[in-house]
């Protein structure tokens, strides 16, 4: 089934006559088309009309008629709300479906006022949607995967002595750039040393000495879709705890990537990792969830998480990411993106994962 | 008067027992820290606690405890709203003010049904009290500022027959984050030839050529605030015409920034600019309004758009970027960021911007 038409389909199911999409990954999702801007009516019949202004008119046209887009160009006198206040009724819209997921507070409270119809929240329909990705979804996010690897891969025998997180991680931006990303995933983590324990840590001045861990956690995007992947390699040597840490980490990373199928709850997927890392005495350093889905945007539901009793479904692409974080002295995670299928997962990340000493 | 006083003065004002703040860009305000997660109240009497969790109470405790915060951790087995439930609890919170233009539709859906007590939009207030930069705020946009114009320089002399718009673009946002920019302050424009009159554009596969025009639009961000410039520059040679539209663009500028002081109206700034390139006959050519204001985001308001009737404060920093875009030649953009005062404005892009043919 195609995007508009399981979108009008829940237009037909909620009893709307047409669904309004503003959201910037939304529109995305719809047209298959970054960097458009306007506005996207679905109506309960599976037509879908896409609202836009001069500046994008020749792409829009491009891109959407042949996905079966009615294309309409709104002149630069006419306010957007009156625009679509006219289009509403000329297809009879009564009650119309919004992303309250999406608009805000007050920026829904606007469009109530000036549009005086009904209204029908979405919920959560889109992102269900979005979280079962067909195959050319899958595709664009190995792709993305791909350039990171690519990256990271140019990067490692550039590491060197005294060279700052800060300068390690503007390189690997750079090198995805360079291979095709649209942008990084999100801000990248690249970290040394003891500041590895900190899960969410920001490169900055700290030079690389012999003995570190280097993690980094780190994606790029393609055609508005992201990776994300996390290495831990040690630089030069290594103690046996660092070792044994490692060892610990990617024993947990393997037992939730065996583990993860379809209908399995997304908190025993996490459980699966938490087990191994509790059995080795490290519980109380395993301090957040195991993984999040990934798309469109870099954190997606369902969640890998102790309190998310939601069954895991054919295609949701989800990161299997378990770490232990030992403060003031460092910190390992391990990080590939599983796609879930009825038997094991598919793994999108190719990147090798066995302990390493960059020498 | 501080931030936390100014935001608990609104709470008296609007009658309410306390301001809850969770949007990223708010926290980065009250809290001057950047990459810190959590949750802030305000009560009318001036007392601010930021919630947090583990991962962050060191650097909450560092940072907000001499600002006047009291500093909370969050337990990993309490869930937020049952937390937040019992602290309004203690401190007699029955009208909560919240973020009207943060949260979304079901955000606010799910705040409302756990926290049994009654809400009050903040409205604008944040927004307004954003607006008015402090020295302080100033000169971390100064700095951004002086990241992007370094890496611009480092970038000209590089620029070569035959190197791509997204090859350039990538080392120049690699330049910035060398130079200490935490990220690019929006996807970096950086277009070539034809492709200049595209306002939007996307850096692609185009291959600089003797003869393009350079156009690139892009920022730094320091310490969470933002820059914004906007360079054409000529590459080996350039028509009359380039030069032409160029003098044209400059001098629509010149005249914003010459108008442009407390009081005027946001649309006559824009008006000034816009006189200029209509009577030198290229009216239909400048598709969009002057500028806008930035600060913790790239797109703050008031901005110099003509249905803008809001006047002008001191200490609004507001771009000047006026344009000519001819579709299938070229366009030309020159932005600068003012500071508005009593007087001239202070022009915070120091870049040179006569017209240049590199060579």
């Amino acid at each position: 089934m195609n995007r508009i038409e399981a979108l009008a389909a829940a237009v037909r199911e909620e009893g709307a006559d047409a669904l309004l999409l503003t959201g910037e990954v939304n529109l995305i999702y719809v047209t298959k088309t970054i960097a458009l801007e306007g506005q996207c009516l679905i109506f309960p019949n599976g037509e879908a009309v896409f609202v836009t202004d001069g500046r994008y008119t020749e792409t829009a046209e491009q891109q959407l008629i042949p996905l079966g887009f009615a294309v309409i160009t709104r002149p630069q006198a006419t306010a957007l709300y009156e625009f679509l206040q006219t289009l509403l009724r000329e297809h009879g819209v009564q009650k119309l479906m919004y992303e309250d997921d999406v608009l805000t507070v007050d920026e829904f409270a606007v469009m109530r006022e000036l549009l005086s119809i009904s209204f029908q929240p979405v919920r959560a329909r889109i992102r269900k949607l979005r979280a079962n990705k067909s195959e050319e979804e899958i595709a664009h996010i190995i792709r993305a995967q791909r350039i990171a690897e690519a990256a990271l891969q140019r990067l490692l025998p550039e590491l060197h002595i005294g060279m700052t997180e800060r300068e390690a991680a503007a390189r690997l931006n750079y090198y995805m750039a360079l291979g095709g990303s649209e942008k990084p995933s999100f801000d990248t983590i690249l970290l040394f040393g003891e500041n590895t324990s900190k899960p969410h840590g920001v490169p900055g001045d700290r030079a690389l000495q012999i003995g570190d861990f280097v993690l980094v956690d780190f994606g790029a995007v393609y055609h508005g879709y992201h990776s994300d992947m996390t290495r831990t390699i040690a630089f030069g040597s290594a103690t046996d705890e660092m070792r044994k840490v490692y060892e610990t980490v990617l024993a947990a990373q393997l037992a939730a990537q065996a583990a993860a199928r379809e209908n399995m709850l997304c908190c025993d997927m996490h459980n699966a990792a938490a087990e191994v890392i509790e059995a080795a005495g490290y519980g109380q350093y395993f301090t957040h969830a195991l993984g999040h889905s990934v798309g469109l945007e870099i954190h997606e539901s369902p969640v890998a998480a102790p309190r998310c009793n939601v069954p895991l479904t054919r295609g949701v692409v989800m990161t299997d990411e378990p770490g232990i974080y030992i403060a003031g002295k460092f910190g390992v995670r391990i990080e590939d993106m599983l796609v879930i299928t009825d038997g094991a997962p598919r793994n999108l990340t190719q990147f090798p994962k066995e302990f390493t000493i960059l020498s």
